[in-house]
């Protein structure tokens, strides 16, 4: 049993050490010993995925020096039981196989599962027991042995055996968009208004999917708007969008008179800040604006509703909506389109 | 006609003279002349309330020198045709009388009306005509004469005459708050599903008001979070919610402790950082998050609903919903209890 605590909890109280009392993403430390409480997963580790942010710092604070930062990224995940760089704080995901599992584990897991976590390593226990040996600290795909807890309510995917892992990887990691964006355009067709989907951004890994998932769940009319023609010909190529546009989404007039008639639902999938105006003035009264990207201001968002007088409902897009994972794989798995961007997403990046 | 453009525009770009193509708020000067396009509204202005920050920062960056933040004032409308301090990005709301009305503005004005402008003065042209004479600068409540412009998609109340125009700016100020609250509360009764709704800062004033119209739309139970006995008691005599309970809403365990069974709608009144990840554990899976304080963090709700693998749908606060001005003035005439801790509030601060 974890020490920290006498009392288990899904979302993992029992393994923060200190302070007592926060959130596991909040903690200087967790309890990462082995033992299981009845509701958790081991998962064996097989690589860590160090958030983009994060291994950029370690990498610039030690100008490169790769032993330096396996050292460093060794210190972090021995003293506070998790991978949460302090400076950025933030974490990354990892890849394993299930171990042990709870007798009360909700999750569903069968020992000898290859999974990869949805949550962050910023509250996910972790010891390492190789030093990292494997890895020489120059990238952030990080070879490692050790092992990691899930919680009750973690969030974990079970990796296709036929499919590349980078390729679910890339899928997985914006598997929240696709999901909610069928969630509300669901909404609207049961309402009896099909609705016209802007997505903007849509070109990109949650564009795409989003206007997939927008397509598949019955929207009227879907706008993929992207910023560039190379992208704009590969989208159109994909015929993942019934109409293409291209806009500066920073622009609020240029977007809006490129989306034409006001959206009832936009996707903001753009990871620049100052797109919220546009986003706004390109949804039709009485419609949903679903924002997506992490530059989103959020008082941007509120005072500029009002300074449109835009009766619009604004959603905070959460990253977790049951069955995401399932969904965002089958899209990929069905969608020749979505295969094809991500094909050549994948291929370009090597 | 204005110069700065041919065609009229509900949002008022044809008032922004530069840097074109932005929105009247995003622009470094409007056109604040007098003759109007046709579907805008001109106001005789009576008085200028500023934004609190702003008054902050010209009383700072001058000494409390009345006559330099008076100078400093008529030199930022007079260069930007607008009340847009441009240090803190802020502005305000004013006061002031209907004068000509556009034949063409949908916004069911009178000449004559006493109004609020609901929308901030960072975007509403304005023109001064007695340098400010009557005001010493020493204060957020600028008495002045001249014009301001509305546009046809601008939001303004007219001011009721039988209460005080404080009382009323203080209810208009935050009227955005129940509006939405009700909204998403008859969204459940209609699916006949009356909700538990938890209001964090019920004590305040969005969140007093947010709690009159959770009950009146027809929640089954509401919570009143607030963080000191003294306003516990407060908001205990004035019978606004079914429980009033203790807690700091910057304590995600302590809150949601507080609030018990998880709430299928709740309400974030208070404007302190740090309340995303408590009232995400204080909402049922499958429930709602409405974000009204400015000092919300987007990417801690998106990701902390994501470390908590918590299904709840979170609404940016919109400060505009058709009819919020009339709901929330309807509020504090009819229910004794808003009333009662406005009246206590304005008592206060005298």
């Amino acid at each position: 049993m974890g020490a920290a605590s006498t009392t288990p909890s899904p979302v993992g109280l029992h393994r923060v050490v200190a302070p007592v009392g926060v959130l596991p993403q909040a903690a200087d430390r967790l309890d990462a010993s082995p033992e299981l409480w009845p509701d958790e997963v081991r998962v064996s580790v097989e690589r860590l995925n160090l958030d983009a942010a994060s291994y950029r710092q370690l990498h610039a604070k030690h100008h490169g020096d790769g032993d330096a930062i396996r050292a460093e990224v060794l210190e972090i995940v021995g003293n506070r039981g998790k991978m949460h760089n302090p400076v950025t704080g933030s974490g990354g995901m990892l890849i394993g196989t299930v171990a042990e599992v709870g007798p009360a584990s909700p999750l569903g897991l069968t020992v000898g599962d290859r999974i990869a976590t949805l949550v962050s390593l910023t509250l996910t226990p972790l010891q390492l027991t190789d030093a990292l040996a494997s890895w020489d600290g120059r990238s952030e795909q990080v070879p490692a042995a050790g092992h990691a807890i899930l919680f009750g309510r973690s969030i974990v995917a079970v990796l296709p055996d036929d499919l590349p892992a980078e390729l679910s990887l890339a899928v997985l990691d914006v598997c929240g968009a696709p999901a909610l964006t069928a969630r509300v355009v669901r909404q609207y067709v049961e309402r009896g208004t099909p609705p016209t989907v802007a997505v903007i951004g849509g070109g990109g890994k949650s564009g795409s999917l989003s206007l997939a998932a927008a397509r598949r769940s019955g929207a009227k009319h879907t706008i993929g708007v992207v910023p560039a023609p190379a992208e704009a010909e590969l989208l159109t190529r994909a015929g993942l969008a019934d109409a293409v546009v291209l806009a500066d989404a920073r622009d609020p007039v240029a977007l809006a008179a490129a989306v034409g008639t006001p959206a009832d639902v936009t996707v903001v999938c753009v990871d620049v800040p100052g797109c919220e105006g546009g986003a706004i003035l390109a949804t039709a009264n009485g419609g949903t604006v679903i924002f997506f990207s992490m530059a989103t201001s959020f008082s941007a968002a509120a005072l500029g509703a009002e300074g449109l007088a835009a009766d619009v409902t604004m959603l905070v897009g959460n990253g977790y909506v049951p069955g995401h994972a399932e969904y965002a794989m089958d899209l990929l798995r069905t969608d020749q389109g979505v295969a094809g961007l991500f094909g050549a997403r994948l291929a370009a990046e090597h």
